[in-house]
């Protein structure tokens, strides 16, 4: 790998690093004053179990040689304890491994919205360790390993057998932690208490905003390097983030008369989301285009969760399931063969195959991430139950479980 | 382009990123609590507005071959929907494009602040769109277009033609922003009720934060790559920031007897306003002179301007414009002709003929800013009013046309 | 230089500058309501104010060459008022300038937690100018200037007489800023009334979350360029990250039955405190316990110190200096020899002579920081109190020296 690859990946790096604390804003300025702490110490302890759970061995599961052969998980071995990376491979080995501990550890952040203001912080820690190892693992093992004729080693079967196309990590990021956040909420029930509004959307913004410059980062570093593709995809993500604004406060507009900060963020999100597995496959146009249906669905998808009163609490399937599947199936259809991923959409000579490749990549995600994630949070659930006592919900877990509060009020 | 360029380009482009958010939190912190969001959504959405019109129609206008060879405007079917950037044109065209896209947006969010809490939202986003055309095209054609000899095209007179220095865009970014924002409070007239004093300063100061961080990715990337300009400008940019924040807090111990954050705050962007056309031409010395000086003639433009009652609600042609000036003309008279920009100051070398191009070049920003902005917002407000109803205003924007509010009181 | 290694090191300057308005938010969300902009101002102008005498003459004092050889302190006029930095010396020597600001401005900012609630501002800035001059650069002579053969200059003691391992600046910034901290705190002995509890929490996170992203460029930078080094210390820096935020909240889990967010976010700075001096030296399983070990102490240190009725107000010396110390020593005997450090930890075959040298680096920056900076206060002191009085003290530091208060309490 070459200096200046490196250069920008460093960057990158440090930048996909503030999505968590940007993360921690997002979630815990959308949740009521009482569940704030709590929140945050999900978000930021997904990032810490994650760390070690990854370099003993996680990076294995999704980037080793796949067991028997078979595309589904790789060989946990292969990288145990990081200890290949002590020494410079001239590949970037050691920043790969770095870097991928940051992709883990999103995906499961995201999850934690699903149980937001009612789980056990013990139990969310043991949830952590087992969904990277059970869901994220083999879902990043089927996306991102591939085969590799040289060297004889096989990846996972979405990426070398079906060949669809996924930029970065459309579906064993996004679309997975938006199915297992609704299984885990799911287990664990709806919230007792009404969740009450918003408690502090500046917080939200700040969290969009650190978010969105992380997202520069986690899609241009996917480029692996200072490249053309660089430069493509932080055009696309840009081009549907603006889109993504635009779709959420324009339905916004239609169905309730006003746009709200509240919509401009979630929209910015789903916007980023949609682009997420595209980015390299549409034109400027198209990715505008991408970011605004990707709010929209997102928009129209948490009106119906409501309507069907599923406490999937901040969102997440929405914004990331369903914003994710629209910009996966809008460039199926509208992909531009000149953008750089030369991926051709069924309307621009592409074959009608394609839909059906895309169709088994997001089938497959969500229903393993869903049912995974559903029967980690049972049997867990059946072992010791992983829901707060009914008195702690009320109280608030801020000040039931972690014993302080976010403000202290008498001094604001 | 060499890779190691566009690895700090890359980086820098999403630092510059972080000034959006950036400022969404300081002109929100810098409100009281009733008009935050709308603030907010005034920020962002100018973001989102002017990546389509950009997009579509505005980079030919800035960097297209001029229409006439008069050096007015460029050929705005150039670079329709950025269908080149497609393709690798090796010298970072793709990069450019959404480079100054935030360029152009940067600008017209700042106007957003002369609007504070009484214009209508779907006036502002009507508003944005006119003015990125109608204002921030020209003025970015006459300085970012370079004549090109070997092909024929002609760029912005006053780049070169008249020849004066602009390093990152004093005058088409920061004068123009603040002659615009005092053109549209103009229009708009003075807010009903008192503005109240700022509801949350440590949002400000975070404020502040992202967007000095930013700012090293603006001027920084502005020079083009990772050479020697580069570490230069950050450098100046960082002095000029230290020079800044002593400067405003100096003038307040003298003028009220305590130095404040919001002074502080106030002085840290002043002085790399300051900076920003002149961070190639001044010592490190003299950047932190021009940060100080910069700064100390904002804050006496904030005290003349509150003595005069116009309503520059967030101080930005103060702080943008008076600021601006200062940096240029100081580097008018004591450019360091050993400093990269290699321009001599009258009082090292220069000619005075210098100081007749510089003052062409702000009058000739500020007059056509300032008079354009005013005929835009004043027609619009002809066919349908901009302002918000009385009633809408004293409730408080956020309450009254976004049907939320930032904080939820009694979670706090 | 290459083009691409300054390429990463412009992008780490912007990271790390984000660690000032990082700080400024741990610290203030830490405070009560009432002295929370105070704090701010500190932490700010501690950048201003040694942004001014860095260029005037701190750099020197640094990197210059040894006064009589003795490496005790550099030649102050060597780099006066930064005018070699105006031309390219193609070692990146413009860039180190800036970068060696900031290094020295984090250090008297770290130790603004001392004085939390009671110190005049106007003393503050002379001291951060003294404290500057007379205990940073000596410590960073020490540390960070290298002997020169070639041109026979000779540098610090510290690195090239003793020979000790620092990778990053542990002693000359961290361990430093900890006992200064504490000496500064002894000084202006403890605050009149209860501290009160953390106001505003979520604002601790922002501060964390920056600091993160900023220590990320510390550390990468301190690597020199975009090499194996840097991909390897941000490896170990992001797993001391998520070792500390498990290290304090087991430590809490055991002591109080309960994880809280101020621990989290303590033992997260804690960890990468730990590392900074030993990133390069520890293997990736030795970078979690190296984050664990250092923040458990931490943790232990502010539950003595309490008890101890030390008003250490924001535990800067737990944090910084017992958390460093930590690192070291764990380094010196467990560092790995395959590290790219090439440091043998005593249980990997190194000398036992490393723990002497170890303990005396320890130990030197430990005394002289504390007596130095406890002569400058004390002296300050002598000559006008630099304390406030108790009225402003009680009223809060916000209002009685500022003039303004951190929100608009009618307003949230």
């Amino acid at each position: 790998m070459e200096a200046a690859d490196m250069a920008w990946l460093l960057a990158a790096f440090a930048m996909v690093l503030l999505m968590f604390p940007g993360l921690a804003m997002l979630y815990g300025g959308m949740l009521n004053g009482r569940n704030v702490l709590n929140m945050m110490l999900m978000v930021l302890s997904a990032l810490a179990v994650t760390g070690v759970v990854y370099v003993v061995i996680g990076h294995g599961l999704v980037l080793g040689d796949s067991l028997g052969g078979a595309g589904i998980i790789g060989n946990p071995f292969e990288y145990t304890f990081f200890s290949d990376f002590m020494t410079d491979d001239e590949a970037g080995g050691t920043f790969w491994g770095a870097f991928y501990i940051l992709f883990a550890a999103i995906s499961v952040a995201l999850v934690a919205s699903g149980a937001a203001g009612r789980m056990k912080f013990g139990a969310w820690l043991v949830f952590v360790a087992l969904w990277i190892i059970l869901v994220y693992c083999p879902l990043g093992h089927w996306v991102f390993a591939l085969d590799n004729p040289e060297t004889g080693t096989v990846g996972g079967w979405m990426r070398n057998k079906l060949g669809f196309h996924d930029f970065a990590g459309g579906t064993a990021v996004h679309m997975n932690a938006g199915a297992a956040g609704l299984a885990l909420a799911v287990v664990l029930g709806k919230r007792k208490m009404s969740p009450g509004r918003p408690h502090n959307l500046p917080l939200m913004l700040i969290g969009v905003g650190l978010i969105a410059t992380g997202w520069m980062g986690f899609n241009g570093g996917t480029a692996g390097g200072a490249n053309f593709m660089a430069q493509y995809v932080i055009l696309t993500t840009l081009l549907a983030l603006c889109g993504g604004m635009l779709g959420f406060i324009t339905i916004e507009r239609v169905r309730d008369g006003h746009a709200t900060m509240l919509g401009l963020g979630t929209g910015a999100i789903a916007g980023m989301v949609g682009i997420t597995p595209v980015a390299d496959a549409v034109g400027p146009i198209g990715a505008i285009m991408v970011g605004f249906l990707a709010a929209a669905a997102a928009a129209w998808a948490i009106t119906w969760k409501r309507r069907h009163q599923i406490d999937d609490s901040l969102d997440v399937f929405a914004v990331h399931g369903i914003a994710g599947i629209t910009g996966s199936l809008f460039a199926t259809f509208f992909a531009n063969p000149k953008a750089p991923g030369e991926m051709a959409g069924i309307f621009f000579g592409g074959h009608f195959s394609e839909l059906g490749h895309e169709l088994i990549a997001i089938a497959a995600t969500l229903v393993y991430s869903f049912a995974m994630t559903f029967a980690i949070a049972w049997v867990m659930n059946k072992i010791s139950p992983i829901r707060v006592s009914e008195a702690d919900e009320e109280a608030g877990l801020d000040n039931s479980i972690h014993a302080e509060s976010a403000y202290d009020s008498r001094q604001l």
